[in-house]
């Protein structure tokens, strides 16, 4: 089957202004066949770590089709706009070559092909340099779910040469394991870069230790679970740890966002009957 | 005709975060044919009440398919996961059995027949158990679209076990009607749980106590017809009464609250010919 | 070919209530084949001017189909509800004559034909007049995708008569070139009423005068390519000029708003050499 018909958007556009619409537009009008999915528009302005680590979530989801995806604050510069075929072409990715599609396609099993977008003539003419979404990535997703080839759209190049993304990696440093927050949820669960199974070994209470200040937590299988004033451990939908409160953000509460580190360790006897009563705000 | 092409989410997810964007994947995956609605992802997270009202609300504009409503708290734990038939199989709302769902399905006429969601070989298998819209709504739904039996994707139980919602009925005390504020829209319209006919015989001058305030509203057909520095009293797009001010937000002037508890009556002679004059704040 | 096919939206509903949901249910009932696209739902409660200015910026892009634009603060009053024909029946502009779709009717080709919606058969029944978008303007849009002649669906009106819009213009004052603020986009990029066409003369260092401040910001092809520390003066994605930071909100860091007036002249030579360091507040 030649072609594609979805296209899935990953920006920081928000969903105040007028950009995502404009998109859609172009897509509905150059290929009226195709369905859109917003996979979200909510990444924060120009935070590409956010925008790939959103993507690397979501995109064991994404069904068969073209991703575009844009957070792009070197746009009209000399970055590269690029496509990366995937999974024997069940998917391309288009977006900036700044590292935001590179843990995407790591989870998707590496790049296949990638061309780089230097073919004016897929792309849409413009008064300003400013908006590849919808000039550049918009009418090339249309003219490849319409059938034209990867190699058509863009020249080849060695998908060595795409800019690796950075995946914050967990360490040890002496009895404590050493993680990062990579996203605060809408709830407030702050998501950890570990596993659960990384912490298996530690029992049921967790010390996490961040900034100044030392809590217990208890490790549950929901957010629901976590008891009253308890800091709960639990194993979020993608098998991450998230650190979080039931009914409550943890993050605000705690003061967590992303980027900050977090130490664990099992709780000692001292703190294991205690687990730290936390004052709720709301 | 069976299946359904049609399913529209509720949630509380917001637009910030991917979750919206990956039930849609699913969707798209398993129900390719569906078309998706988003009623709205805006219900405050763990609201439970308000997610139950605004479902109310839009139930009767839905189309004929599936509804997906989430707003769950309590995900993960024992809470059941139920699918409920209406309208002789013309809707099909699935959510938690929380109460969330129990307005809208009383509005369209009641349960038919319920199912608990419990069979796992219509859901994902997935890493943790907290995203229930992920791995069990959407696939349950598309199934459901693509034509599978109501009592093959769930345990039919009795409708009369599903927990009920709670509505805030309006009432009786002195000479006043006590009503409990619905909704507060973008606009800063505070909606009552009183119909305009419940207010007929007040006559064009309300008067309205809350906490420790005391307003005079003038009765209007829209938003635009109340005067500058008016109340008004105003019937709403539902026939409730909404509380409002031309071009401002009457919620944020009065400090108003879903919840709150505004008392009405008619405006005696000394208060009928002195409508309060509001401080604009913008 | 009779009918359409596509209804974009454009309105100030927000997406945390449900009104554009139930906009998408009415349209969804009433003509099943239609694509809906969010043009954007995030225009400012009652801002007529920037839903204009929004509408004038995508309309170019806006595939073949209907348009419903709801700004509308005089909802339920004696205002019109109005459909305008454009481009050899290629479009039709559903909304209130308030002069929210004059600007996109402009940049169409001026309206051809226009009625008003005054056909309450058309229309569906509610218990109040306050949301136009889904009792008039959705029900209308489906009969239009439908087949049902733009002459059936309401009064036709000499076009004449509609609301025009206000689109400020720029103008000369002594030296300097008065503009106004049209947009602050999600990224904090002022856009001004003028084409970098306009400041083509004035070279690569431009003085910028609003309110108390004076600045000077410097010419760029693109956001990225804004210095750190310096002020951009940047061609648009709309060919308009933009003033911009990089990697941060022009807009909040200086403090300018829609409507505001900036004067701009050329640099002098005591000014050439000094662009001012803008302090990030980051």
């Amino acid at each position: 089957m030649a072609g594609y018909d979805t296209v899935s958007l990953l920006t920081d556009y928000g969903v105040v202004d007028e950009f995502v619409g404009v998109v859609k537009c172009v897509l509905r009008d150059l290929a009226p066949q195709v369905r859109v999915i917003d996979l979200t528009h909510g990444i924060e302005p120009f935070d590409v770590r956010g925008g790939a680590l959103a993507l690397a979530r979501v995109i064991q989801y994404v069904p068969r089709g073209i991703v575009i995806a844009v957070v792009d604050p070197g746009v009209g510069t000399t970055r590269r706009a690029v496509a990366v075929e995937v999974a024997a072409g069940a998917g391309i990715l288009l977006g900036p070559d700044n590292g935001l599609l590179a843990p995407a396609v790591a989870m998707a099993g590496g790049a296949e092909r990638a061309v780089v977008l230097n073919k004016p003539e897929f792309h849409l003419e413009a008064p300003g340099a400013t908006f590849a979404g919808r000039d550049v990535f918009a009418p090339v997703a249309a003219h490849l779910c319409n059938g034209v080839a990867l190699e058509e759209v863009g020249e080849l190049v060695d998908a060595a040469t795409l800019l690796p993304g950075i995946v914050p990696i967990s360490r040890s440093e002496g009895d404590e394991i050493v993680t990062e927050v990579l996203w605060v949820d809408r709830y407030g669960n702050a998501q950890l870069n570990i596993s659960s199974d990384d912490i298996e070994s530690m029992g049921d209470r967790v010390r996490l230790r961040f900034g100044t200040t030392v809590r217990t937590g208890v490790r549950a299988s929901s957010f629901g679970a976590v008891g009253p004033g308890q800091l709960g451990v639990v194993t979020d939908s993608y098998g991450l740890v998230a650190v979080a409160l039931d009914r409550s953000s943890a993050a605000m509460e705690l003061g967590l966002r992303p980027g900050d580190l977090v130490y664990l360790r099992e709780a000692g006897d001292a703190e294991a009957g205690t687990v730290t009563p936390v004052q709720l705000r709301r």
